[in-house]
């Protein structure tokens, strides 16, 4: 195994989750290294990708390639919704998802809930331009267990985003599908959600069976996925479900104008790469769909 | 740095192309390791991508990941030209490029000049479902120069596939105005060339520039990509060009079947992700569009 913090490398090995395959970051300090309530915590002043968190061993999030994941998780569902007023973020400590969610106009509030609060502290130490928005008139944010918090607000929000790290320690109950029929009675008519989904390259049958359960709670379910160089593999998907029939994730229902991508100061999302997100490999294609047809027949 | 070939691990290093970033391979055996004429070559059997080639200590390609950038390659240009009939490739010794060429029922010829016949001896012997087609009756298999078979064979080829490494070592001059000239010679009229691009993430400078010198000779160049685990950062694109100004390479001109698709067992590129691989983030998008704007001015 790779030594974690060796000569000045930090090594993100799993032999769970990507056996066998290894990204490393050089870093100049440790600025953080604590054992949270939950999870290990670590910061990283990296030499090229600025500052970095890492939990349990994992990259979450580096400030050279943070826009990606966190515009592509936002701005997918908003786009999709006619008028995404009452937002809720499950997870997403770091605060870049609710820095992206509060760009939108028509957001009248938006809930966070970050089960550990030692997170959202050091990212504010830390990761100042992520973690940005906690004070924010429009934003709550709440440090606790999302599944409870969501129990007590049903059909409340329009989008609700899950910003999850995988599905390996206290993350790993927001990949199940009880997970996923709670965050549908937490949605309003009509109501989308986005989540993490992990990546084509490693993990196509979990994406299959998160698919195939997800097509039972909910009308339409698709799979996108984006390009970030400190994930494994380089990329990673997100789950879109939509209580609305007619929802087609595909093609924005709300298409962004030049000017609107300059105010948002987006830099990976545009309508274009909104729709091309959905295109996948042919290996992938086929095996989503054979998933999709399987649910199809069983519910026929 | 990383120690290459530590404790089982070989890691993919290099301060100029992707500074404070490595890849990492578990591997079993080093099957070979020798300093060929031109690099240092080794052949590792992984325990998780099956074998990997690796030139001058860079991954080029591995059993577990190669059709996506061999498709990728090969198939968005020979599906963009009318009637690709004559085929000439530059580097490419792992012999997946030739392989994927000799897909298309249209081809009545195909060279490949590969300078280094160390690295297709090696491949034959420990990577055969890649470096397959070396002896097929359509192949031409030349151990030499690319330049200099190309000035001897002027306006020859329909298609022009240029597969190479990275800019630093035997590999370099390949990302030059002067070897995009002598490809232009080498093409018939109305010919394509596709050329290794790098990517977004680590190289849009290089990138820029070569938009910039290519718009001088050819009427029509575009810039795609494709995801792939084992390069550096995840992805890495390609840069298109036609003699022929009508071409729109964002749209097949030929549409592949699902029956020619199976037929010619695809397992990355299809119709849909051939448009989708032009989609680029917003950052990369702005970048070149204004080296495009620059050009432009600058011809006017």
């Amino acid at each position: 195994m790779v030594d974690r913090l060796a000569k000045g490398w930090f090594s993100e090995v799993s032999s769970e989750m990507w056996p066998g395959q290894a990204m490393s970051l050089a870093y100049e300090e440790i600025l953080e290294d604590v054992q949270s309530d939950f999870q290990h915590v670590q910061i990283l002043k990296t030499k090229t990708y600025g500052n970095a968190l890492c939990l349990d061993g994992v990259i979450q999030i580096t400030e050279r390639d943070e826009f990606s994941y966190q515009e592509m998780m936002v701005h997918v569902p908003m786009f999709s919704h006619p008028n995404p007023e009452h937002v809720l973020i499950i997870g997403g400590g770091d605060g870049g998802v609710l820095r992206e969610v509060l760009k939108h106009p028509a957001l009248k509030s938006v809930t966070q809930c970050e089960i550990d609060g030692t997170v959202i502290e050091l990212c504010k130490k830390h990761l100042p331009s992520i973690a940005q928005s906690f004070h924010h008139p429009k934003a709550n944010v709440i440090v606790g267990d999302g599944f409870e918090y969501m129990k007590q607000h049903q059909q409340e929000f329009d989008v609700i985003i899950t910003d999850s790290s995988d599905p390996i320690g206290p993350a790993s109950s927001l990949f199940e599908k009880e997970y996923y029929s709670l965050v549908r009675s937490a949605l309003r008519d009509g109501g989308i959600m986005c989540a993490q989904g992990e990546c084509i390259w490693l993990h196509l049958d979990l994406i299959k069976s998160m698919q195939e359960f997800s097509r039972t709670l909910y009308p339409v379910v698709d799979y996108g996925y984006l390009t970030i160089p400190t994930y494994p593999s380089g990329q990673i998907g997100f789950i879109l479900c939509s209580k609305n029939s007619e929802t087609n994730f595909r093609v924005p229902l709300r298409r962004a104008s030049s000017e609107d991508m300059r105010n948002m100061h987006l830099r990976y999302y545009n309508p274009d790469i909104h729709s091309a997100s959905f295109v996948l490999p042919q290996f992938a294609r086929l095996a989503l769909e054979e998933a999709e047809a399987s649910t199809t027949s069983a519910s026929a």
